[in-house]
């Protein structure tokens, strides 16, 4: 191989798009584009690649607009009341003469001869005459040829995206077949040595290939014809043919990744040798490493490999591109201002993208954060927006107000969010809160004591928190009360008694039969974060036992949720963690039963509002109740329970 | 055939909308819906059936986040720049032993006694053995089992629409089909006697079936999965057979037409026969003969034959009804305030839909009415948005402010408003503002007058006149400082010298030589409105001949574009008309001169305007100017010249 120097440089974002539009301007890869004819039936939502005129008029013939009889209307003049007036009526066919008429429907050629319609209504036919009682004006309920469409005329304009009363416009006009744009050919290669095809091939080292698959879908959504490649493995030549022997049939080229600068990185060496490089690196977070080719004039996109940054440099660089091969318009992005509820760090010289939950909280819209990890797929699914960080700033402190971009049509009244600890029975109350109402959950897992802290600063409708005060051995109330003394509307609801202990392996394979435990230097243990009622929960046994947290291997890992920690355990990573009983089941792990506790709700809302009503109501439903119970470990006798609320 | 009393009643709106979702409700049409598995590349657009779970966790082992070495923590500490310690390196398979350590690139599965990683950066490899200055945390640069997706987690909701980034999560999450709601399958009945499918059939008399191609998109646009029957003629019998057999297979079936109560509509018979009739009849402009049954608990609606109450019935009727059948979001509606243009009258007891053209003039949004009669298909693909005048109101007057319901995403700062004489120019121009600029134009042809009345009242942006004033012999000037002298900014700019004349059928078959055949009795002539300058151009010739435009057959059939005059004589139905020579060579008309006139541009914009500048610019392109010298009798060397403009 002969390895191109590999560079990464790190272009601010508008430079590299200035450069990647005016480039493929100049490369004319807009205009003259690729055209085909279809069936005027299967046009929806095609392009059209020019003017398209009409072969015929409509109506395309002069029609009565009425049941009556056809005259000429001077034979009509001078007809009243009192002087009706006698047509003879004519056959069909029968060649007109003066005063004469025929008897039509709506709809029926308007005979040679006649030029007005009479109503039925108003004839008294009889004794093969037509009798009238008022004249006619010439043309009236005349349908003429060309009222709606005059044959030659413009139907559709160029670059018009065809809808479906189009579709009956471009068929009443006498057309067959309409030229439209085709749709750009997008090849995506998805390239790697680790990637593998099928879940099936799954193995520790190995990474199953979703990104081309996501790729293509949102090529389908752009207006595009993807077509996945076969996985390409990390190998120079292999990358460059697979490159080159896609270009001829492709618009568009996606190649996914070994966009870095690395020692297996050859895409950009790649498509140097095949075409020009423009960008490679931009100042973005994620998504730095991307690739800006053109080779024989298309355009070839080096898309990193994670997919927060995939899709991101896809949206960024790959959309707008798509969009104007097919002269659609750009998308115009909606923007929200909204209250971010945590801190967000940035990087100054740095465009960071963060994705966002948006709620509407007592009149506030609130947007929060997702996780950042570039390689988060869930954050791609959970997010209802974009929080963009410019270059020039080094982030944004909790409370303050930015510019969220929104992901279609989003209706912020339409989410909850949900920010505290994290419970099983919060993924079955989303469903019936979709069910019953159309709303959607979204959960931020931040612990109890987060939880608190967000409906405190009124950036959550709700949090489930199980904290226990180790004075009075109460769970919550002291805490709601403590912190939430200056909020104006909120309650706290029971949820559920639900059982903590430790999750082992199957079997249980190192023994562990409760707290004490822990200690054993065997025993690696996997904790949750601090702030977590779980963790409260562990610390207060401890202290009841007098077993020293600092003993503990593992004490210090954290995970943020109970599924994490049975995730963790199954996985072979720990021997035991601390979480609820529902976690064990779902992983199919052990549990060794610690402690019972109450796992309330509070609902930050206005008395008045509808959502709260429903989420009590649910709360109650026998259906809802059953269905958590069915996790196991939970007793919800007592849910939807009022507990406390504001002064 | 038993013909069951035809009933038609007139409910308003909103009452038949309810009774027809209770009904639907209750015959449990949006519960158990038919689900179909679909395999994940393919599922993109379609809603998910029911909550979807992670068959495996996300990342599926515990991974190395970074190049470097694996370690177990522990053995790290204490290291410092100051006491670096020394790790044994280990061989890749080889089990771990204390103080040990694998080097491990990114995505390496962590070799099973380790628990972090140390960055390669900071480690210093030699004789076997890894150099490390500084303690490792246990789990750092660990990417853990389950940190994005954990197993049994729920990766999507139910009735949740599947997107890119969604199908990135499903198939990371292990699964490899989808359980998604089925397209509900709509079959399209075309009904009528007078029908025919093939622009090729047509006769006079003969209807082209536009209809159920034009049903057919909407349904696939709303998610729908049409089929479209053969057309079926007006007999009791066969409509019934054409709906029963296709009720099996069907969960709703669109018939069109034969909705009213005449002789030959027997849709609410046969649908009262095979099921129960809701509704026939509801209060609405256009649209009123909708019909609305229940058989075999799935919807069947008649819906009315005119194209534009054919789509708005649709509209009505069955989108929202798919949608809930798919669990899509209902469309939310987006209206906008808009000052009508024009007087619109309406019946009180029935709420009217008028289509119109929108259009930002000076700031204040505009919308134009478009033609209303019920079969104009050219008011469907000119519309943007529609105007509801509930059954409450007679109408609006002009200069009214409304609500107007917004067709998708209109940007109304995109849409010129050209009210006034039309000519085949502002169809090139149309063309080239789109081109260059993205812009719309929508005309609405109302003769000169009418157009400097727009201006006049700033109801629109442009209007193209051509009015002699009989005193100077002068076009233009003389009227646009009459009527706009309190008008704040606009100019009247030269667009183009144009021949006016006489159209004839190809060879003159009536040997007319000029204006003073068209008093001969033989001779039938067809005029434009009043106001337009063709017929002002038409009275000064006729006056300066003294003829009496009384004398004219004809003189009173008014149509209003020059392509319909010559519409009107293609179709044999006038012998003459005046008009441009460009409309007689679109048609193959012959055509005499008489007289050759200004047609000048009022350009309403604020004199920073970019459009301005835009249109004046293409008025004055070589390109611009060829293509409209071509449509004959042209003359453009002056166009883009400035004539007057406002004090």
């Amino acid at each position: 191989m002969n390895k191109v120097k590999a560079y990464l440089n790190c272009l601010p974002r508008e430079q590299a798009e200035k450069l990647w539009w005016d480039k493929l301007i100049k490369a004319d890869y807009f205009s003259n584009l690729p055209v085909e004819e279809v069936i005027i039936s299967e046009s929806l939502g095609r392009v059209t690649a020019q003017c398209v005129y009409a072969r015929q008029s409509v109506p395309h013939y002069n029609g009565s607009a009425m049941d009556g009889i056809a005259v000429r209307a001077q034979d009509t003049f001078g007809a009243a009341e009192t002087l009706p007036k006698k047509l003879l009526v004519l056959k069909a066919g029968q060649a007109f003469k003066e005063g004469g008429c025929y008897v039509v429907d709506t709809g029926d050629l308007l005979p040679t001869g006649t030029n007005a319609v009479i109503m039925i209504e108003n004839v008294n036919l009889s004794g093969g005459y037509a009798e009238i009682t008022e004249a006619s004006a010439p043309w009236q309920h005349v349908r003429v040829i060309g009222e709606d469409i005059v044959a030659n005329e413009m139907v559709l304009p160029e670059h018009h995206v065809i809808t479906p009363v189009d579709i009956a416009a471009l068929l009443a006009a006498g057309l067959d077949r309409v030229a439209v744009i085709a749709k750009p050919k997008v090849t995506v290669i998805p390239t790697g040595s680790e990637l593998v095809a099928s879940h099936r091939e799954l193995k520790p080292g190995a990474i199953l290939d979703v990104n081309s698959y996501m790729l293509c879908a949102a090529v389908t959504s752009w207006g595009g014809a993807p077509e996945r490649h076969e996985i390409v493995y990390d190998d120079y030549e292999k990358i460059k043919e697979a490159i080159a022997a896609s270009l001829p049939f492709s618009d568009m080229i996606l190649i996914n990744a070994g966009t870095s600068a690395g020692t297996e990185d050859f895409t950009a060496d790649a498509l140097a040798e095949l075409g020009e490089v423009l960008v490679h690196g931009v100042a973005i977070k994620p998504g730095k490493p991307v690739v800006l080719a053109i080779c024989q004039g298309k355009p070839v996109i080096g898309i990193p490999g994670y997919p927060v940054s995939a899709m991101l440099t896809a949206e960024l660089f790959v959309r707008n591109i798509l969009f104007a091969r097919q002269k659609l318009p750009q998308l115009a992005e909606e923007t929200v201002s909204a209250t971010v509820s945590k801190p967000v760090y940035s990087n100054i010289g740095t465009e960071e993208y963060i994705r966002v939950s948006l709620g509407e909280v007592h009149g506030k819209l609130v947007a929060a954060p997702l996780g950042r990890g570039a390689g988060l797929i869930s954050s791609l699914t959970k997010a209802q927006g974009m929080l963009i960080i410019d270059e020039t700033k080094d982030g944004l402190s909790a409370g303050s107000v930015a510019e969220v971009a929104l992901f279609g049509r989003q209706q912020a009244s339409k989410n909850i969010l949900s920010v505290g600890s994290h419970d099983l029975a919060l993924e079955i109350l989303g469903v019936f809160l979709r069910r019953q109402a159309d709303l959607a959950l979204s959960c931020a897992n931040v612990g109890s004591m987060g939880g608190i802290m967000a409906i405190r600063n009124n950036e959550a409708h709700m949090a489930g928190i199980h904290m226990l005060d180790e004075n009075t051995g109460e769970f919550n109330i002291t805490y709601v009360n403590r912190y939430l003394q200056d909020n104006p509307a909120w309650r706290l609801v029971h949820l559920a008694m639900r059982e903590q202990g430790l999750m082992v392996m199957p079997g249980n394979p190192k023994r562990i039969k409760g707290l004490s435990d822990l200690v054993r230097p065997d025993v690696e243990y996997v904790n949750r974060q601090r702030g977590a009622g779980t963790r409260m929960l562990l610390d207060y046994q401890l202290k009841k036992m007098n077993l020293e947290s600092c003993k503990i291997a593992g004490y210090e890992k954290e995970v943020g949720t109970h599924m994490a920690v049975a995730a963790t355990i199954a996985g072979g990573i720990a021997d035991t963690g601390m979480g609820i009983r529902a976690a064990a089941t779902a992983l199919g792990l052990d549990f060794i039963p610690v402690a019972q506790e109450r796992y309330d709700l509070i609902l930050n809302f206005s008395p008045e509002d509808e959502r709260l009503a429903l989420l009590i109501q649910i709360l109650q439903y026998e259906e809802f109740q059953q269905q958590v119970e069915r996790l196991g470990g939970y007793d919800l006798k007592d849910a939807g329970k009022l507990l406390a609320l504001s002064q």
